[in-house]
């Protein structure tokens, strides 16, 4: 049978639906030692061996049988330690259903409360990873784009409620975001929320960078919707162990939901996954329970990465950026840069540096490309070095 | 926010999706030590060390960051060589798309195939799992009670075929059969092959249990459609490194499908999991790999617990089955008795014995209950002659 015959047989969303351009950049330039690779939202230390060897200790125990699809009481009860801590106020295990990754959240989510033909509102530029699998259900993401004015970006939250229809069943908020490090303010979330109450949608959260946050007042974590929502209302948070706890090859996460919901989700995880390793997830309550020094470290890179990547790339006349609030991507522009896509994989051929295309993230995406800041800061100053030595030069379009 | 009120936000199939019967005895049965479990399809030995330690070795070297979305290479590879030793044809290892488990392999195969409306033709008794997801995505399972007649388990092929619409978009089968054991024969094979390749159907294969078959001749496998179909046709099947290898609570699995189609099966595992942990990946190669002794070990015991279960029911006036060809069920009649969920529960309780009762397994299932015999002999003739005694007296309705 044909490629062509195969492919007609599939359904038409799957057929249709791009590639993500950060998967295309990575494969791109995947393998090739010369290329210094910020592609992906990945930090460059392995799992601290701590975290590793409580997993590693569990197998040993021969813990590899079916287990709890809500996820072991263990992690559930570390989760609610973990963010009474962060929070300031009491949480409940019954709140936290543990997922095989922040992504899998996202589809747990999305087939929560989203059906055929329903819409889920979403600021853009944004992670290609809530539209897609939207799509793939036959649920339309109505992509709202944010504006970079003045070197900001800024979201209008009168333009994000008109999208509202008679189909819009959540609007979903990344704050920090990924790619452009904007973070919501306090009232910004409020107004969400509120919007979201009175229309009876679900607000659909993913926080995932919350403790990559470079307020000026010294702030530990982003403003969440967990400051101002109540546990049982229509409020939906993925969240993941990758960026935290350096777990990104591990999959696992979780999903904050009203426990009012806990067998419709259980049944959901059922029919995804059947479940999270449970050796993995001993893992993860060794990274909530050991975990802050750690992750003080990484955010404390992140900032100084942060801080470098701006003062190396600031002076560029062709670039335009604002400076990330939270997560560790700078979003930066690029005067005249129409393809982002093709000047990526020109820059990986040619300066040997690999960034994610600008147009993968959604309306307002194009003529940007995305880089990684949570990496070696040398190889930082050295791709960069090598990136603007060729900027110098390059014919952008 | 009142728990109707939630509900009531949900979508429709999310909400009034039924409960697995088999989750709902083992929740019910769960952690009390009184209590013999037979209810999941899952053996009593934990995964053999040998796989556990590559594993705990690439956890130990790092290999902790995102990978391939295809799987590893390495264990596509080996997997290719696996389906060698068994079929003595070549096998690509371009086919082979590693998953976090057989559910996902599910879950990916159905989101290529079927839309919102799409039907699915699917002979019933069957795993709950087929029918469940497809409902969540606002697709059709179509099921098709196989006969009980004359002590045996008998598709019948003319009514599958009649099942078939204008939205029919595949037949799944799966064979070796949870929960009943029926095996397929090759002739019956062919004819559905025939009749899709006909309609422009795709297979939805489901050959978990092929290496578990008690076939009169000797042989080390069941029929498959490995057998009789080309590589590059409407082919799809689920498969999981649980059953042979005894990696449950692993959730590593695989689907073969056409290599024409990579690109789009790439693009769903990357918006369901994002990719199966790469240290998992490499116990799995080592279960490949040295694994022959194990599964030749399981397979003799399943095959002596079979022929165990069969001696201390056989004699019971009030149960009737069908001695199973293969998988490690078994599904057997409780004369009058309407309400097996009821009946599964009661039996938890006043028995100490821990069954799925067979509604939970689609038409023609209710009557019966299924329990898994890959146990300890020890166990299955203490809770066979507990279940026995309660027979004696129980009324049952």
């Amino acid at each position: 049978m044909t490629p062509d015959q195969l492919l007609a047989s599939i359904t038409p969303q799957a057929r249709n639906e791009p590639d993500s351009g950060i998967v295309k950049a990575a494969m791109y330039g995947f393998g090739r030692p010369d290329v210094i690779p910020l592609w992906t939202g990945e930090g460059n230390l392995p799992t601290p061996e701590v975290f590793s060897n409580a997993a590693i200790d569990s197998l040993r125990r021969g813990e590899t049988f079916y287990t709890w699809q809500r996820g072991i009481p263990e992690l559930r009860e570390a989760l609610a330690r973990y963010h009474e801590a962060q929070f300031g106020r009491s949480f409940s295990f019954e709140n936290f259903f543990v997922t095989s990754g922040g992504m899998q959240s996202i589809q747990t989510a999305i087939q929560m409360i989203a059906g055929e033909g329903d819409e889920i509102i979403l600021p853009t530029p944004a992670w290609p990873n809530y539209a897609g699998p939207l799509r793939i259900q036959g649920s339309v993401p109505v992509e709202v784009p944010m504006e970079f004015r003045n070197g900001r970006w800024t979201l209008d939250l009168d333009r994000l409620f008109d999208a509202v229809t008679p189909r819009t069943r959540a609007i979903a908020l990344n704050s920090p975001s990924n790619p452009i490090g904007w973070t919501a303010t306090r009232d910004e979330l409020v107004a969400v929320r509120n919007f979201c109450r009175k229309h009876g949608l679900w607000i659909f959260g993913d926080e995932v960078y919350s403790r990559f946050y470079y307020g000026a007042r010294g702030e530990t974590r982003a403003p969440s919707f967990l400051d101002i929502c109540d546990d049982e209302e229509r409020l939906l948070l993925a969240n993941t162990f990758s960026k935290n706890w350096a777990m990104t090859g591990w999959r696992v996460g979780w999903l904050q939901a009203p426990r009012a919901l806990a067998p419709e989700i259980e049944r959901i995880i059922q029919y995804n996954t059947s479940g999270t390793p449970a050796f993995l997830q001993k893992g993860c309550v060794a990274a909530l329970d050991l975990g802050e020094e750690f992750i003080r470290a990484q955010v404390a890179k992140a900032r100084a990465n942060r801080d470098l990547v701006v003062k190396l790339l600031g002076n560029q006349s062709r670039l335009r950026f604002e400076v990330p609030e939270g997560a560790f991507y700078l979003f930066f522009g690029i005067e005249g840069m129409t393809n982002s896509t093709a000047t990526t994989l020109r820059i990986i051929d040619e300066a040997k540096v690999g960034f994610a295309p600008g147009a993968t993230f959604g309306p307002g995406g194009e003529g940007h490309l995305r880089m990684c800041y949570l990496r070696d800061p040398a190889k930082i100053e050295d791709a960069l070095g090598q990136f603007t030595d060729w900027l110098k030069t390059a014919q952008i379009n």
